[in-house]
């Protein structure tokens, strides 16, 4: 770890831990949800500390101005041991390309993004905290599993200490799991929330309050802490009961039968039954 | 109300109550999980008394053999102001044929099956609770919306009253909107189950624990109880991020990828994207 470090650094190992003389000092690019979040987990370490906080425009770095420095300019950038690149997907490899050559570890927050898009940097990263975060809904980040990968196994010391200060939930993923875990993402998160938007639309069209499924979502949802999703699977679908799965079709816009059509074999072809 | 309750019955009405001089007796048909749930709810009940439970299965029934009068024959089914036929869709149809013709009100527990289904009987009702119910997983009645539908609008009044007994949750719903309902269930239950499937299958195939997608499960269902799922809809599909789609199809298998796409397309057809 000692590079990214720099040579001002007097941290020490001692029987497999690290103990600092001083804070380390972190960057954080990105003022979005994710990032904000990060910035108070972190104002209440003793270890890590924000010195800059960077972002495009000036008017996103007005709720960090009274806190830390504050940058728009990439030339401005500070000396750090961590940059955190907390950005939107899409501009991950924009900044990376700007931001000056350095040997502090550089970690992205992306999970669907390659850590070789860093290349760059000598000492790279990924910091992907598993979880859907929307305006207006708070998370409890320290139940939200992260997910680390690093290019240097000796940078992966320094990234667990540093994901501990958010998570007791630290997974160490290679690329490949990592990509799997986020397409599964997709499946129990994106697509789940498809299902809601479905189901509340077909509420809508019928005059029946949205609130009345709340129960129902809550219970699937929670059913799977003690069942396999295999165990707990229910419905006209797996009991292949034709008479009613005819009858929600005719009730269902044309999407939604498409959908409705596919997932039902779908689940047959997980229980061994056929349309 | 009067004529399900037979000639025996002193009940009166005043102002808007009904007040019952003795208990209300139900014969209970079924055994499964529902059924066991309606018999021990009901067991604490001051107005409402199941004096029979029927199965055409002894074993099934000796659980209650202690509890109640228990008969394996439609034949021997006791008088009573209300039949609750707790059975399998399937069954539903057969039962009702051999049940001796009553004034008692009679009423099934499916959500897809019709109320004609019981057209032999004068006074018939549906008594639907939208929840999802698996073995070894209990359920808090208390919070399941129940769905109410009858034939007379007088015998509505006692299927509330009974309802109450079990939750504060009581929807009353027409024919077409309790079909609307039962269909908006398989997406927000079956087909949310379905794409935990995948997401543990994804996870399996990869050496990744299932359990690292709990707490995105969870958030994922509890945001839409202060976001729309319009609102709450986050991932590729909605950023159009063709490279992270063309990742995520790449390690999915056959089936997977078919369903992948749809959802894909459904979610940039509601947020007017497009492939």
């Amino acid at each position: 770890m000692g590079n990214q470090l720099g040579d001002t650094s007097v941290n020490f190992k001692n029987e497999n831990f690290w103990y600092f003389s001083r804070m380390i000092n972190i960057v954080l690019f990105g003022t979005g949800n994710l990032a904000t979040h990060l910035f108070k987990a972190l104002s209440k370490s003793s270890i890590f500390q924000i010195i800059q906080v960077y972002n495009h425009q000036q008017k996103s770095l007005d709720k960090f101005s009274q806190l830390t420095h504050i940058t728009t300019q990439l030339n401005e950038i500070k000396e750090a041991e961590i940059y955190l690149l907390a950005l939107k997907d899409e501009v991950i490899a924009e900044i990376a390309e700007k931001i000056p050559s350095t040997n502090a570890l550089v970690v992205h927050t992306s999970g669907g993004t390659e850590l070789e898009i860093l290349k760059k940097f000598p000492h790279r990263g990924i910091f992907y905290p598993l979880q859907t975060f929307s305006k207006n809904k708070e998370v409890d980040f320290a139940k939200v599993p992260i997910c680390l990968e690093t290019n240097l196994s000796e940078d992966m010391e320094i990234l667990k200490k540093f994901a501990g200060e958010f998570s007791k939930e630290i997974f160490i993923l290679d690329s490949n799991q990592r990509k799997a875990v986020h397409a599964a993402a997709v499946f129990v998160s994106n697509f789940v929330n498809l299902m809601y938007t479905e189901g509340a639309e077909i509420c809508t069209r019928n005059n029946i309050p949205f609130e009345i499924l709340q129960p129902l979502i809550e219970e699937t949802s929670n059913k799977i802490k003690v069942l396999s999703p295999l165990e707990a699977q229910t419905g006209p679908a797996l009991r292949n009961d034709q008479r009613v799965i005819e009858n929600h079709l005719k009730l269902l816009n044309e999407n939604q039968q498409q959908v409705y059509k596919l997932l039902t074999a779908s689940i047959q072809n997980y229980h061994g039954k056929k349309l």
